[in-house]
This record gives structure tokens, sequence and C-alpha cells, in this order.
């Protein structure tokens, strides 16, 4: 798949997610619906979608129908962003823009951002329960994704992950712990897009394995090239606001490792990305155009 | 169901609760294991253990058995501590105690305790999810009441009703509003409990009703008797820390409606509970138990 193709692909898959979430999360009149217009904000403000796409394309590479589990594939868009409200808050990370745009406790305020953040959390599980799923797939396999990334929300994936990242910031720590941060804080949401995917389109067990080693090495590219982007301080085409792990002496992969080992790493890990989906065939095309996508970007 | 043998059972699934919660999340050494020891914290730390009592009693009332949800159960409690902690935050509540001990974030800090209560949430769903709750329900009914807690938890539940609580501190509100708060941010995880319990067991259309008209009731006269607490000034059994939503001018049921207003609302409501359970029968017997101890708290 050339990357032209894959881009085209990726630019569907995030209009028909920014749509169905604009459907499911209308402005609300009641007393509460500040927090509605909170979550708005943040989760239709642009966002590469990639965890969606994950998902779309875990499916089809073992089968099944992306466009089937659009509702799981939103969640999964509600979870990385209740992530990011999160981590951007003062408490946390303490930053003032996302994407160019003020983050929500600026654009709001802090109460508001931490309660957006719970609500765009039970957002998510409310749709990964949607029984209009129940029309797609069956109701073990939706528990089981359902249950892979509830784990990888929780300790010990995304929460576990970023309270590390907090206690190791401005310190000297080893590369161990590096990659501790990396798996837990990014490589656990990928990598159960990714699978929850397949689960929900009926993949066999090795089926299943091929996408988690996916995704587990597509996760870390991620993560590390993020870092060399940082030290790099420029990000053409994503818009993201760089530099800003720099400044605040966030424990990155090129930081410890320095910036040609980071290099051989992350081109190491899409090798093995690619070697792992070599059982799916064809059908696996979008999740090879992605990993060689993630790769480009530090370029 | 005499009150002695109510506070009996009570303290029975209390204690059951409290054993699976400390076996399903011990101290973990890994770097993000700090957060861990918070979620301990808050949610080993006491409380009535209300909401798994109603999710056990929910299956009973309906011929299931109580414990065979207990991992449904215990899910129940981690969100409700996850709200706690959330709410005593200093951009939300800024409480410095709660059941007379340092409120997480004092006890820990402030990022640490946003991220516990984000794990606890995410926990929440890991067990309702849980494989082994399959061996003692059908896959489509667990779905169901994960979804209809979900959505207990979410803006039209939990969330909407903290926000709504927040802009209406200090400021006149019609009792209307008083009572969306109520009903959404305590009355419904309430109802959701009990309802919950019930659907695991494999309730009928007509006990779901029962059960959902109980818990709504139930939930309402719940939070008029907590602020009727606040009022009055002292709660002798429960160990709260009492007066504090009146220095904070919440928005209460007596503070609008007048204590007397509110008694006769309280008695009201908890007469309606104790009618929609009639179609229960004998088994209802705990659920009852529980109403009346809802109201003999104000005394």
């Amino acid at each position: 798949m050339k990357e032209e193709a894959f881009l085209e692909a990726l630019a569907y898959i995030k209009a028909r997610v920014e749509q169905e979430l604009e459907n499911l999360l209308p402005e609300d009149p009641s007393p509460g619906g500040r927090v509605v217009s909170a979550m708005r904000y943040s989760l239709l403000s642009g966002g590469k979608r990639l965890r969606p796409a994950l998902c779309w394309w875990g499916a089809e590479a073992v089968g099944g129908r992306g466009e089937d589990f659009l509702l799981f594939a939103c969640g999964l868009e509600c979870l990385h962003t209740y992530s990011l409200i999160h981590d951007d808050l003062p408490a946390m990370d303490d930053d003032d823009l996302r994407r160019g745009q003020p983050t929500c406790h600026r654009a709001f305020d802090e109460a508001t951002a931490i309660l957006a953040g719970d609500g765009l959390q039970a957002l998510a599980f409310e749709l990964f329960s949607h029984p209009e799923l129940l029309k797609k797939t069956a109701a073990e396999r939706l528990l089981q994704a359902l249950h892979l990334v509830a784990q990888a929300a929780g300790i010990h994936g995304m929460v576990g992950g970023q309270m590390a990242d907090l206690l190791a910031e401005g310190k000297s720590v080893p590369l161990k712990t590096v990659e501790y941060i990396h798996a837990h804080k990014t490589a656990a949401l990928i990598t159960a897009s990714v699978v929850s995917g397949g689960l929900l389109a009926g993949a066999s067990p090795q089926e299943k394995e091929s996408l988690w080693k996916y995704g587990e090495a597509v996760g870390l590219a991620f993560q590390i090239v993020d870092g060399l982007l940082d030290l790099t301080g420029e990000e053409k085409t994503l818009g993201k606001t760089v530099g800003a792990d720099l400044k605040k002496k966030k424990a990155t992969y090129p930081a410890v490792a320095g910036v040609e080992e980071a290099r051989r790493q992350a081109q190491k890990l899409i090798e093995q990305a690619l070697c792992a989906l070599k059982p799916l065939g064809e059908r696996a095309e979008p999740l090879r155009a992605l990993a060689r996508f993630v790769l480009s970007r530090q370029n």
C-alpha cells in the first residue's frame, strides 16, 4: 500500500469517527451540560485518530469489516482524549496548549477538565458495551475486547505509565524505566486497540498473537519517534506542540540512549512489527503502511 | 428483617468485599506502583459498602445468589471510591478529610490522587468484565449490567451531577436543580447498583422495573438525609465529616425546601421504595431493611 492510499484510508476513518462522535455527544442543555461542552471541545479538536484506525484495521486484518466496530473504535478515541486532558492538568504536565489550542482546563477550568476526562472514560465504556455492537459480534468477544482495553487503561497500562512518567521527571533514570513508561503509557492502549479490533472480528489465537506483537512494537516505536521529534524540535505534519517534553526533562528514549541508538531502535521495532504481520497476508496491508508511517514522522 | 439482622448481613458483605478488594489490588513494586498505594489507601479505608450490598441484594431479590457477583459488586465500590477521590480534589470540593483521615491528595499528592481515581474507574470496568463472572451469568446479561453502570457513571449520572453541583455552589437554585443534582450525582449509581445485581441474576422486565423504582427512591432519600445530617451537624454512627456541605453552601434539599419538608420528602420516598418492592416478596427483605436504615440515619 502506497503512502498516498494509506493517508486517504486514514482520512476516511478519521471522518467517520469524527462524524460518529459528533452524533454520540450532542451539546446538553441540562444543569450539568457544561462538562459535555468541555468533552466535545477536546474530543472534536483534531487528532490523528490512530487508535480507532488500528481497531478498524485490526478487524480487517483477520477478515472482518472495520466499519462494523465503529462504536468500539470511537470509545478508544474517548479513552485517549480523556488521558490527554488529565495529562495536561496543572498537577500533571501543566500544559497550556494541545494541538495549538488552549488545553481543556485553560479553555474551561480545572474542575470541568477533570470531570470531562472522567466523563470521557465512562463514555468509552458505554460505547464498548453498546447494544448495537451485538448485531455485529458475539457478546463473549465484546466482553473480551472490553476487558483487554480496561486493563490497558488502568494501572498495568496508561495510568501506571503516567505515574511512572511523572515520578521520572527531572531525574536520571535507567533505560529500563523509560521502556516501562513507554510500554505502559502509550504502547498498552495502541496494542489493545489493534487486538480488540481483531477479537471483535473473531481472530484466532494465532492471529491475536500477531496483532499483539505488532501493536507492542508499533506502540514503542511511536513513543521513541515522539522523543526524537521533541529533540529535533519540529514536527511538520501533525501540528503537535513540540519540545514540551524536552523542557520538562521527561524521560525519553533518545534523551537516555542517545539519538542514534533511538533511531536504530525505532527502525528495528518497525521491522519487528512488519515481521509479526507476515502470517496475516494481504489483509494487513493498512497496518503495514501505518507502521511505516510512524517511522516516517521522524524525517 | 430486624435492624440487628440487617446490620449483621451488611457487615458480612462488607467483610467479603474488603477481603476481595485487598486480594485484587496488591501493592505493586513497579515504577508506577505509587498510584496503587494511593488507590488502596482510599479503597480500603472504610466505608459502608452500600453499593456492593445493593448489587448483592438486588441479585437475591430476584432469586439469584449475591455471592456469585462479588467481583461486579467490588467494581461498584471502585467506581464510588474514584468519585470520592476526585470530588475531594482542590479544584473540586477541596476537602482535607474523608472518613476522619486525610483525603487522597493530602496523603499523597494531587497528581497521584487524579491518577488513583482514573485507575479505580478503569479497574471497575476491568472487574465488571472479569472472565470469572461468565461462570455465573450469561455474557449478554453482563454486558447489559455493565452498560447500565457506565451510563450511571457518566454525563447522565455521576459526572453530570457533580458538574451541576459545582455550578450550583453558593448560588440560589430552584428545587428542580437540587433534584437534578441528587438524581444524577448519587441516585444514578445507587439505582444502577441494585438493578445490575438483578440483571446479573436474570431479572424479568417487571422485576427490573421494581428494582429501578426502589433504587431511585432510596438514592434520593439517601441524599436528602445527607443534607439533613449536614444541617443538624452530627452523624453518630457513620463517622462522616459533617457540616462540610453546609460550610460550602452546597445546594442541599433541606437548605432549599426547609427541614420539615425535607423530612416529609425522605419519608415519602422510603415509602415509595418499599411499595416498589412489593411484587418481589420475601426475597427483597434486606433491601427493605436497607431503605429503613437510610431513613433512620437522620435520628
